[in-house]
């Protein structure tokens, strides 16, 4: 099946063109980038030299809707939602990669990221968690795959507040991204001099625009409001999310069942690992993969539970997520080129 | 004034000559080190070649009290305890690094490091953290060096607590730490391969040796018990650590208070900078530098307010403020050799 | 086809693992380690749960011989050989990974590593770089995988060398290597806190075991004595080795010859890639796969020319080269499982 | 004695400030920098809060040359030959830590740089290395502060050449360098997601304006042409240079005569540590230090002499070696302010 990519130049555009690459049923018939048309992938990227053999291209989507059967759009928000809109005007099925179909709320799209350019498609939307939204997947047109931040929330997070174990008020998460997660951006806090040996939080409390997205979601899981705290940090690694989820058990509720929840939530998942008892995430365990690895630790003596993980935020943070919701849609098997094993060291 | 460094080759030993180097009051007398006694210092640390014409020895504790009029002490807990005891059986003056004098209750100490060697000093030594017990640094003999993760979570926390702005239970501890932290430790966590680009949280909970530390020492600034919940994380980092603490401000209690609260406790202290609103701590900002960095924010929203700090574990979070306490104890300005720039980039 | 990793527990032995999971024809039919015999490969390397369900053993090479076809040894020197010999005298095919099949000569064996255990099979092997030894792999039984660093030096030399194109006395070869060149050593100079943000050479000159395997390759291909002199470096990352090499131009070679040889000599080849002119070789562009990158300048005003490469120390200077002679061995198609994509960024 | 910083927000001028700040005789009194005009140095570089407490200004150099005695320009090459004539002009002494008063050949300087502004002012400034040029330092206002990679080239280099004791041609220079030599430049090619775990060469063979810098000089000292190529690298570092230099010794020379030649040089420099036969130079040694150390190693069996060094470019390949200059300039101890550790680790 013949896609394309429409901003492939960024970082989950060559991530999407290296897991593509793999895929036995994908074909990357276009890779699209404005900056780079008329280059070809290998001289731009030397690493794909022999890899792949095309050139970025300008298309536009009406074009390309005529000569693939779905596309991947990485491209920044609110210019992804009008390439969109042109897939899938010409019928084309779209897995956008931006933030652009994932908040429901036009309100409160519009609050955090400015007035939404084709607001009649918001419905159609899936969000594109699998583990969430896997029936509506398989039968949309248009996922939306979420944010990196709020994947490594929720997977760990939903379980516990489906079966009503923690509180709703009062979530505090920490979370620590590579620098991947910002993009190719030309700016000096993502120089390698001023990156290595350093880290710090950016935008703490409910002022990144994940907050929402993980509100949203945790909202809908739980049935009703949940608030969240959040906190992102940038580390000294190109990828990588590690997460903490601070919770309280709602009374009476025994960390066991938690433990139970977790396990029954992802026991038949291909890609969520819940760790043995005692085991932490680990940003090298899942690097390059679409494994996001979760664990529970309970501290009973200040009434309070810890959810940890781990993904790859280019990989079940974006890209890996983006084919495993396109496996979906197009009836293949979930894990189709997808199953990958971390690169040690 | 001669001192002594009792364990000098490892990282907070290592620290203290660099530091020491630049003091103009205290001067190296003696340098021990087990392992390399008889070895000049040049030739196992290469830096240090003209910098220190010393030898590495293997002196006891009663030889160097007649060498030196303090002793900084280096050593892992328990080895460390009977070092003092026979430096300060002799009259010296000790600044401990271990963990063997934080704890007031020998009990705490049985249940997390085991006996101690010797109960009776416990009494005498003063919890070397300046902003907190200045006081009683200046009139006492043996100073016990906090540990770096409960600096960089009581330099934020304290004035909020002793204002008794924030709710005592429920506090969430987030820690990230540069390897350093660990000492020179031969293990296969700690090596390049498996720490590059790698991130993890270990000993969550309340596990980690730090954490009754951070409770003892909150609990007697708040005058009533404090709970926290501590999650450490090793960074791909050498030094630093970056700590956000999330706390629920008590019934009513105003943002605008807890920010005056921490411009009050550090307007005047020399090594405490509390960052313009709307800035985040940096690990680079503070790295070979004996500075905490603090910021506050608060989630509205949520009712929750995040404290974060950054300071370099092996200076101000254990050398540095091990200079501090000396200073303080012989009489010297606070600041003295500890005034030094961040090394940037 | 069922194989064997022995010594599957270093970081050789990993990338094995990594690559064979991929592999459409080899299947892992055992994994061992002494150490961590008994084990679940899962459980000592989170990051392969999920992928390979299987107990490290600690069978003996009679035993595996009868279990599979082909095993890869990725044991220290002179234990390797052991093995081998038990492998081999039960007719089983053996890809070593060790250096002690690389040198033909039993003396150079001895005078850099110690007595070979097993002489009688040196005349047996044949040096596994496909892109010099392609006939003889396709029909030995025992293949010596390169060195790491024999291979980032041979591949862009020996074209010129073979064309008699450049003196082969005065060679200069200044190599850097990430530290998992070095196995899962447990050494205070692999250590994250002594290598981060450190570089320098090791071993200069003639000292480090490399040399004389770059030499014996390097006249095999001239067709007389090649004199090199080597500096190793530790590089501040996991993966990857750059090498620059410094040789002058026989009496009127042009530039153009040279560069039409290299061309020449790969233009078919799979995986080394000659860059455009005017490109250097990066680690970025090859890590995690086996592919090497190799690209030719000329200082005229110095009468040097210069080769640079890059490549992968765990894949194409070890565990995929090993699997690309292994293919060779079984008449499987020579890039197959191989062909992967490098992990951008 | 009043200095100013001119170019202070660039990494050199960062690096300035942090050893200006120790210096006991220097005082910082004005620090330019066009694009932060107006703002307070601690606001842009929060390192440097409770350090230094003076606003980046954007003053002409005749104006600043009335507040000042001496100045550091740090500018890009052409601005700072500009604003170094307005100072000169004016009667001030500068250190100019650009390119622009280095080569002393104003043809040369077009080759590589393009025009010079003021060619005039040429044949006055003295190349600021002062292991060579000490006493004309003493006596000149207006010092070149030399290259970060000709620094690291000339110091091991120079006494063999001085004896007499090495080739002048075919001589080959392979150095690696941290990503702060660059300067803060926004460029794809040093954000941290491309540089990290990567390493490549670039402008390979007689390419880098370095090069006909380190021809000069080691010409000089050699009473005839020598003549390099010259291989440098990126390292993901974001401090340091460690370089190899590949020489051979001329006929009858013995590696003895050349240790001799190193030791003489260099027993009574308080910069220049030559290493313990068999030691090799490591970035971490000298990293925020002053310090260049160096090493010999011979190959016999290939007739070649390995000179290895490492410094800190933004320090003695940079800012301290003008710090350096400008005591010597002055009358004060050459070795004031500048007797640092290194940060370990």
């Amino acid at each position: 099946m013949k896609v394309a990519v429409v901003g492939a130049s960024g970082y989950t555009g060559l991530e999407l063109l290296r897991i593509l690459l793999r895929h036995p049923e994908f074909e990357i018939a276009a890779a699209t980038s404005e900056q780079r048309a008329g280059s070809s992938v290998g001289d731009v990227f030397p690493a794909l030299r022999g890899r792949l053999d095309l050139r970025f291209e300008a298309a536009l989507p009406a074009v390309l809707a005529g000569r693939v059967e779905l596309a991947f759009t990485a491209l920044p928000h609110a210019a992804s939602a009008r390439a969109v809109a042109g897939l899938r005007d010409a019928g084309c099925r779209v897995v956008d990669l931006s933030a652009d179909f994932r908040i429901h709320s036009q309100a409160t799209y519009q609050q955090w990221y400015g007035e939404h350019p084709v607001p009649a498609r918001l419905a159609e939307a899936v969000y594109g968690l699998p583990e969430l939204h896997r029936d509506a997947l398989r039968k949309t047109k248009l996922a939306a795959a979420p944010g990196c931040y709020p994947t490594s929330a929720l997977l760990p997070l939903a379980p516990l507040l489906r079966a009503g174990l923690v509180e709703t008020r009062g979530i505090h998460i920490d979370a620590k991204s590579g620098v991947s997660g910002a993009g190719r951006k030309l700016a000096d806090e993502y120089l390698f001099a001023e990156l290595d040996g350093n880290c710090h939080a950016y935008k703490p409390g409910f002022a990144h625009r994940h907050a929402p997205e993980i509100e949203q979601e945790a909202s809908e899981v739980a049935g009703g409001e949940v608030r969240v705290t959040f906190v992102p940090h940038l580390l000294p690694t190109a990828r990588g999310i590690a997460t903490s989820v601070f919770v309280r058990p709602r009374g009476g509720a025994d960390v066991e069942r938690a433990r139970r929840a977790l396990d029954d939530a992802y026991d038949a998942e291909p890609f969520v690992r819940v760790l043995p008892e005692g085991e932490t995430p680990a940003l090298q365990a899942v690097r390059g993969t679409n494994f996001c690895d979760v664990a529970l630790f309970a501290d009973a003596h200040n009434d309070t539970w810890i959810l940890l993980s781990a993904l790859d935020n280019l990989c079940k943070g974006a890209s890996g997520q983006a084919v495993q919701c396109a496996n979906l849609m197009c009836g293949f098997p979930e894990t189709m080129g997808l199953l990958d094993t971390a690169l040690l060291p």
